[in-house]
């Protein structure tokens, strides 16, 4: 069932490894199917490289696994909780990148220090608060602190990014550790200033509503 | 029409990527043909490896597409405007590449430290004032600022680059991440030394008239 | 003779270079076979792209080659003396990657700033002392500063891991220098926080009991 | 003529920008054919990936084109000066990679912090002056300072390393970065201590003496 979403999604997770987001089995996928409202996630544990389509689990919103011959990701209710309380977005992605996960290890949120982050995020890209892992708690976090912007940083832990569609969730994933690796190098060089929030709006409005086809 | 640039302009925005300059669809070269002095441009928001020859855009001078089944660069005014301004250049490239944008933050120039710089750039890679996206504003920071240099940067944003061919605008972009990186690593050990003026000079001269074939 | 475990040698080995664990020659794999207690290692200097499954050296726990037509690794009598000290590994990786080297270099072991450690080595990673190479010297560093890590830096030189499997092992150099890279990263932006002790161990339960299939 | 050592120097040359050594058509490699006393040089200011073996530049001791049709390396001269000056020297490597190039920007030489630059270099990586590219100058600052180790860093510019062979040299270019960064990485975290003298000598006997097959 949902062939066709698990055939993308493990698209998906090929360029996990291939932007250089994750390492060994680290980092899920999951997206949410808008007919049905299942959703499909990443098995636990397995690496890139041997993942098949018909290797992603599909489960409901509560959480009852609907079919699947692997158990899923153990990030897996947290993605659920998110779902549930956000009916607009539709894909979920989390890594452990870098850069990003550097900041998330301070606690520290991403200023808007360049016009990438005005464009793609529309504000600073906020950091969340420690949670254990294996229940709802992340999940909790995440819906708490990531308000409009499509990436959210875990404290201790590492980042979360979310869109309409898991592709978009992806873009906001590679996008993400994109600009924290420029300004954490920008702050080994100095303070930069922050754009001011009327050009960060006019930035993103115009990358949301005139870039691209 | 200009089929012969728009191949070698997609070849040239192949090796954006493979250089390591851009993430998802950010980045763009333009290219002017001599003969007419149409434009040609990357259509706005296109992955690179979905972009085909026969995708670019081309414009006259004054903006009005004169062939193109897509939308181009949402830099393409500013594009226009450096080709209208500086007869000599008919290549332009712009990236968000990590290193040279780390420089960009802060709005900070940077000095000529290594002989790469004087070989490359004859003098500091100048930076110029922030500016907003899709009308002319950055082509006017870029002419005012960029003087006989191939690159300048661009306050909170990235970096531009020209040549008297798309090609030489692309290797100047390559050398600008280049030598941002050395100078950035270098930064971080101590102050370095710039190198005198005379000897900048000198090292300009050979490189651009005695080095190569 | 033990040509399947050789076999796996060799493809883990080519992980190496693909991981960006080791550079020329440097870093090496040994596993130790559990029904007749021989341990098969990377022949000394060979470049990774020449060696084949065939090239490496079969010796028993004492150091006498059972097999092998070339001479084994430098670090031959080290990986033997942890074999001979701790009978619950089988594996054993011995790298020089850039970031654990870093805080090798320094004497300074990794405390858990993020999730990944709590998961992978359930607290800090240790850091023994200076030892000379060529002899059993640092097989004893490794012995007495490792405990229960599957992992231990060595000051001003590199890094050994150990598991159950050659293949645990080298999942435990491709974490080593991933979460090293994120601390590395994060103490240039500020102080970390260290995960509680609890959480620590919660965390490492799960990611050693739950995760994974 | 010297064909099977075209061959060869255009294999090396190929590893330059595999191994992340040189940028566009910087860098550049020499081999003295021992016989002949002839020397086979990279042409200037060709792409590596446009390179051919015939391409390859043969010229005597004293700068004499025997043999090319195209414009020698703009290095040759300090090449050849080395060559005179080093009976022991058949190959020359020069680079302008970057974490090496980031403490030669400095001026600033690099101590034996790691195993790694015991084994290989035998004593820290000296640093020459600064030097005008085109004439002797480079060679001379080279042979002045290069003393028994393998490597040298020229102030404000880039690498030379040198060795019995051309791969040797190769070796020693990849080396000298690998270490380079990891030291760099090092310093962002502490100040390392210095291998004493006594180690560094015993290290670096086994290294050259022991190690390999």
């Amino acid at each position: 069932m949902l062939d066709a979403l698990k055939e993308e999604l493990w698209k998906l997770h090929l360029m996990l490894p291939k932007e250089g987001l994750v390492t060994w089995t680290s980092g899920n996928i999951s997206a949410r199917d808008p007919e049905s409202g299942y959703v499909v996630i990443k098995p636990s544990g397995v690496m890139y490289d041997e993942l098949r389509p018909e290797d992603h689990v599909v489960l409901d919103l509560e959480g009852t696994v609907v079919e699947g011959h692997l158990k899923p990701s153990s990030d897996t209710a947290s993605h659920l909780y998110i779902y549930r309380h956000r009916p607009d977005i539709n894909g979920i992605v989390h890594t452990h990148s870098p850069y990003a996960t550097a900041f998330a290890a301070l606690g520290r949120s991403i200023p808007v220090y360049l016009t990438a982050i005005a464009d793609e995020f529309g504000g600073p890209i906020p950091c969340a608060g420690f949670a254990l892992i294996g229940g709802e708690e992340i999940g909790r976090q995440v819906v708490e602190h990531i308000g409009q912007s499509p990436a959210v940083l875990l404290k201790n832990h590492g980042v979360f990014t979310v869109g309409k569609t898991a592709r978009a969730a992806l873009k906001a994933a590679v996008m993400v550790e994109d600009v924290a690796r420029t300004v954490h190098l920008a702050l080994q060089l100095g303070q930069p200033q922050e754009i001011d929030p009327e050009a960060v709006a006019k930035l993103h409005h115009r990358y949301t509503h005139v870039y691209g086809q």
